[in-house]
């Protein structure tokens, strides 16, 4: 059996999870904006929120209940993110969790809650009190689809990624879906995902496997430097394929965390492709750094320059502006080691122009919806890559035109 | 007499200064590229540069002739920045530095560099012999602006500003031109400032009274948070106007420190106002901090996300943007103290919409050329001021279409 198979659909992949979303009217435009995700088994439950300093209603509500480390359902609302609504909006995800509970027959603690959409704005609460029972009825184990579609603002399509991974000889099943444009991003584009397991695994190694498995795919996912007070991962691990349980650190736990890293990495690299306006989905490894951190810190001092950004939409092969990018970062750099090259085609080398390069190939690779930009700083072994897109002038149009 | 007058004219209203600016032939539009500034007396001479680790040819020789605290002249091209290209650069630039001494018959240890451009290109040394000679030729007591001009990239106007301050009862007078964007800003519009003034002022006071000055003007502004190669304010003081020296923490040194900083911040403020796409002009205030350091950052955090620039440029009273870029600041947030005024209309109040917060007033405010917000942290005396512009359509247009 291959280590990894990805398979069609995305969180409902996995045995024992049913999805739904409904259309409650939150959003203007009629859309769906309201979604259910309930494990038939109660789950085993790990969770990361933003760091921002103010954090949404439903976020401080959904740190409470993650605690217990048990959760059952997940339910997430789009078009209002009920955040900056003061102590109304914490009572009523409060109530959002405890309505859920009721028709679920589960404890309102195992229900998480997340919200994206405008921030400020209270909650339209008698329309959600109204559409929750429809949304429980509507569950299904083919809702995937729909939940991860009544979670989409600015997003132009949904993200689902699943995949069988074999543990200690047994078949796990981890499922996804995303909404969002990177772990850094605008507030309407609040990033959250939610992903769903039948393995077993102890509490504290699915914590650990989950944190390690963010800060690997959607921590090094950038569209604009901006950080939302909503961001939400959840995993549920209900259980179902009855493996041994993964517990501490051995092949197991590595051939599940490598699954998991596997599919928050591919919605990861979707929520990219799909950032605002984004047109250009870019990978900046950087290798040869002092430390893996200053790896880091280069690879993201160049994914978050508006002018490194402005070139790849432009397709021009700007490299000084990689160059300055490098410069201002708090990665050691020394300008006369550096090697530049877009895919295998090497444009910098000792801090300057490599003679005979190709601009023409160059501007061919640019052209291409997808591809690496590798820095070598020939400075020592550290190595590391995030994910970039271009900033283009629809970003400026969709986010200078949004009305709050 | 006023403390401070304003007065026509920029850096050759100061007494003893000539400046020239011809056409090299660096820029391919036949615009001028070339610029030079000439005390007719040794001056004191105090410099900042950028600190990105990738500086600029000029940057290098500039910062060896700095040391020693004399200087007598200025020459600065644009069209190339002469930056990563390696130890032909160095000789280039320190090339140009002996040919101006020789012409000027001064130490070429005398002369500072600048550049602003294309990096990685060198520079046309044939076109920039051949021109050397006219533009000292050139030199004259209203060559201010010609100066400024030949030092513009993607600058829309030219950046003067002269003022006469009274120190110890006796005027001096302080003239400057800038070019660029902010002091994080892009590399073909590096920002260069040269200030000179007839004070007589000790080498220790004044590098201290530039320091000083260039962190609370060039560092106060941004327009898109990168970082040139190239940055320099250099500051050159002839004592022509025979002062008692300024030696010392006293009111003499305070009175001068005082017209350095306006003549900055107010050139700082106009390439804040000419940013690339810039429509607006916006001063973002921070009080109410727990440490002056915090409101520093959050006021940045503020200026520099792109989500606050680009509703800014839609001129949309987003203010969950606002909470949301103080919240991912390091400076310390307690959203539920937080409140936000434009002008003097305040819309958020305890981290929540103000009931009765008039929106069209909100957006007639956001309709004007220039506007301030004001940001109360609500949690101790810590305040600080920033200028920002907003993230437009044209900003990328720049850009992305730009071409190296």
């Amino acid at each position: 059996m291959a280590e990894l198979e990805w398979l069609d659909g995305g969180i409902t992949a996995v045995p024992g999870i049913l999805a739904s979303g409904v259309a409650a009217g939150i959003k203007p435009s009629g859309k769906k904006d309201l979604a259910l995700v309930y494990s038939s088994a109660p789950a085993r439950a790990a969770a990361v929120f933003t760091s921002n300093q103010v954090k949404g209603a439903p976020v401080i509500v959904s740190m409470e209940h993650a605690r217990g480390g048990v959760a059952q359902a997940i339910v997430a609302s789009s078009g209002c993110a009920n955040v900056c609504t003061g102590e109304q909006g914490v009572r009523d995800a409060r109530e959002m969790t405890r309505l859920v509970g009721e028709l679920l027959r589960i404890s309102p603690q195992h229900v998480l809650i997340a919200a994206t959409g405008v921030i400020g704005v209270p909650l339209p609460m008698e329309k959600i009190r109204a559409a929750l029972p429809k949304l429980v009825k509507a569950l299904s184990p083919q809702g995937g689809r729909s939940a991860n579609e009544s979670i989409l603002t600015t997003d132009t399509r949904t993200k689902e990624a699943a995949a069988r991974v074999d543990v200690n000889g047994r078949s796990v099943t981890i499922g996804g879906m995303a909404k969002g444009v990177g772990m850094i991003e605008p507030h309407l584009a609040t990033m959250l995902c939610f992903i769903a397991t039948d393995a077993v695994v102890s509490r504290e190694a699915l914590n650990t496997v989950t944190r390690r498995a963010v800060d690997r795919s959607f921590n090094r996912a950038t569209v604009d430097g901006d950080q939302s007070t909503s961001d939400t991962v959840a995993v549920l691990a209900n259980g179902l394929a009855e493996n041994t349980a993964l517990t501490e650190a051995g092949r197991g736990l590595r051939q599940f965390a490598r699954g998991l890293e596997a599919v928050m990495g591919r919605l990861a690299r979707m929520l990219v492709q799909d950032g605002e306006g984004a047109t250009k989905l870019v990978t900046i490894t950087v290798c040869g750094a002092a430390t893996r951190k200053d790896a880091l810190a280069a690879a993201r001092s160049i994914a978050n320059s508006s002018l490194v950004k402005t070139a790849i939409n432009g397709q021009d092969p700007n490299w000084g502006r990689l160059m300055m990018a490098l410069g201002k970062s708090s990665a050691r750099v020394d300008a006369s080691r550096v090697s530049i090259s877009f895919e295998e085609e090497r444009l910098v080398e000792g801090g300057v122009m490599r003679p005979g390069v190709r601009i023409e190939r160059l501007r061919e690779i640019m052209g291409r919806n997808e591809y690496t930009i590798t820095v070598d700083l020939g400075l020592g072994r550290g190595e590391e890559t995030v994910w970039t897109c271009d900033l283009s002038e629809e970003y400026v149009r969709i986010n200078a035109k949004y009305t709050t």
